[in-house]
C-alpha cells in the first residue's frame, strides 16, 4: 500500500517538481497531482516525470487529496492553503515548502485553517524552474515543521512522517523560532551577496575567481521570489543585518587604524564558526 | 628539450606543490627542488612527485636554477626573491605567486632585485598544505603578471610563457592596478564572508545551507595567511569595504523603512553581476 492516495502539488517549480519526483520515485503516492498556471511548465512537468496528470484547474488538482503541498512564493501561499482546504478528502491535510513561516501560518489561522501545518525544507538552489528538479533534492537535507499553537498534533505527526519518507532530517519549532534562525542562516546571506555582487566594479568582473564566485552564488537568485521572502521576515532580517554590519564595520574601522588584532579575531572567530559547520 | 632545466621551488604548499606537479606531469623541467623549513612538509612534497628533490638548505635549492618561484606567505617573498637572485644560473629568473603586489614587487626594487617579476595566479582555496596540491588547479585560471617600470621585457615574456604552459590565462597589469582589482575580487569577499560567519549565532549554525555554506567558505581559509595579505592591501581592501559597506547601508536602511524598490534594485544589479560571471 502507497503512504498516499491522491497528492495535489500547488505549485511544480524546483520545489514542487522535486517533490514529485521523489514521491514517485519512491513509490509513495497512487497519484500525484500537479497544479499550475502556465501550461508549458505543466507540460514539462508530466514529460519529466514528475506528476501523474498536471492541470491549470486548482480545484481539479485539489479535490479528493489526502495530501496538498503549496509550493508556490510565500506571499500566495496562505491563500492558495485556505482554498485547498475544503476540497480536501476526509483526513486530509496540507502543508507547504516557504522560507517564512510566522506570517503565513499566522494568515490561515486567522482565517479559519485547520488542517494546514507549516513546513520549510532547506533546499532550495539559485536555479529555480522544474527543469532543475531532482528526486534527490531532499536527501540529508533539513526541513523544519512549523506547528501553530493551535494545530492537530496527529496533522503535526503526519507533516514530520512526510519530510522523513523524502529523506529530511526534521526540526520542529515554532514559526517564529525559524524566522529568526533562517533569517540568520538564510536571508542576511543572501542580502549580504547581492549586496556584495552589486557592489564590484564591473570592471574586474573578469577576474574573479572561486572565492568571489561561492560568495556570491546565491545573488543570482529570483529577484522577485526573494523580494517576497524578506518582506516577509523583515523584522528578524533588519536584526540579522545590524548584527553583521556591526562585525563588518567593526573590522573596517580597525583595518583603516591599523588595529589589526582586531579585525584578526573576527577572522578567527568566523573561521572557527565555518570550521565547525564542515563542507 | 624541456623548457626549464632546474626549477627551485621556495616553498612547497598548495601552489608550490601545484606548481610542481604541473611542470612534472608536463615534463616541462629536468628537475624540480623544493625549498620549505618543515622536514616533514618536505618528505610529503617527495612522496607527492612534487618534487624530485626537497631540502631545507636555501642554498642548496636554488644554486643554479634557471627559474625560482616564491610560493610563501606574502611578508616572506621579497626577501626570498632577493636571497635568491645571487644563487641563480646565467639568465634565470625569479617570480612568486603573493597575492599582493605592489609592496612585493617596491621592496625587491628598491633592494636592487633585477631579476624578479612579480605573479599572481587566482587559483587558491579555503584548503591549504602540499596534501592538497594538484597537476591541474591551474588550468583555465587567471595569472596576473605585475611588471614593475625598469623590469627586463625579455623576463616579463618568460614570466607570461611561464604560466601559459601551466594552462594560465595571463594578465599583464601594474602592481598597483592588481592590488586594487584583487581587493575587490578576492580580499573584500573574504572579509566579508569571515564577518558574515563570526556574526551568525552559534545556536543556528545545525540549520544552515547550501547558500550559508557556500557564501561563508572562504573564511575557513589559514588566518595568518589571510591577515598578511590584507595587510599588504590596506588601503585598497578599505575602499573596496567602504564601497561594500555603502550599498549594505542602503539595503539596511531602505529595508527597515519599507522603501522596498531601494534594496530590490541591489538584488537585481546584484544578481546581473553574478549572472554575468556564470557559474
Amino acid at each position: 500500500m502507497t503512504a498516499y492516495r491522491h497528492v495535489a502539488l500547488i505549485g511544480v517549480g524546483l520545489l514542487g517538481g522535486s517533490i514529485g519526483s521523489a514521491l514517485r520515485r519512491g513509490q509513495l503516492a497512487e497519484r500525484v497531482v500537479g497544479y499550475g498556471r502556465k501550461r508549458e511548465t505543466l507540460a514539462l512537468a508530466v514529460q519529466q516525470g514528475v506528476c501523474d496528470q498536471a492541470t491549470t484547474d486548482f480545484e481539479a488538482a485539489v479535490r479528493g487529496a489526502d495530501l496538498a503541498i503549496v509550493c508556490t512564493p510565500v506571499q500566495t501561499v496562505a491563500k492558495l492553503a485556505l482554498a485547498a482546504e475544503p476540497l480536501l478528502a476526509e483526513g486530509g491535510f496540507i502543508t507547504d515548502v516557504g522560507s517564512v513561516k510566522a506570517s503565513i501560518v499566522a494568515e490561515v489561522e486567522a482565517n479559519g485553517g485547520r488542517r494546514f501545518v507549516g513546513s520549510h525544507p532547506m533546499a532550495g538552489s539559485e536555479k529555480t524552474g522544474v527543469e532543475h528538479s531532482r528526486a534527490d533534492l531532499f536527501a540529508g537535507a533539513l526541513s523544519f515543521v512549523t506547528p501553530a499553537l493551535a494545530s492537530d498534533p496527529a496533522l503535526v505527526q503526519r507533516t514530520v512522517e512526510f519530510w522523513s519518507r523524502l529523506g529530511c532530517r526534521v526540526k520542529q519549532v515554532s514559526p517564529e523560532a525559524h524566522d529568526v534562525c533562517v533569517a540568520a542562516t538564510s536571508h542576511v546571506p543572501h542580502l549580504i551577496a547581492s549586496a556584495l555582487a552589486a557592489s564590484t566594479p564591473d570592471d574586474v568582473l573578469d577576474c574573479v575567481a572561486g572565492g568571489w564566485k561561492d560568495s556570491t552564488r546565491v545573488a543570482a537568485g529570483d529577484v522577485e521570489m526573494w523580494r517576497q521572502i524578506v518582506c516577509e521576515n523583515r523584522a528578524a532580517a533588519v536584526a540579522g543585518l545590524d548584527r553583521f554590519l556591526a562585525a563588518a564595520d567593526t573590522m573596517r574601522r580597525s583595518l583603516a587604524a591599523g588595529d589589526d588584532d582586531v579585525w584578526v579575531r573576527i577572522l578567527e572567530e568566523g573561521k572557527r564558526r565555518r570550521d565547525a559547520v564542515g563542507s
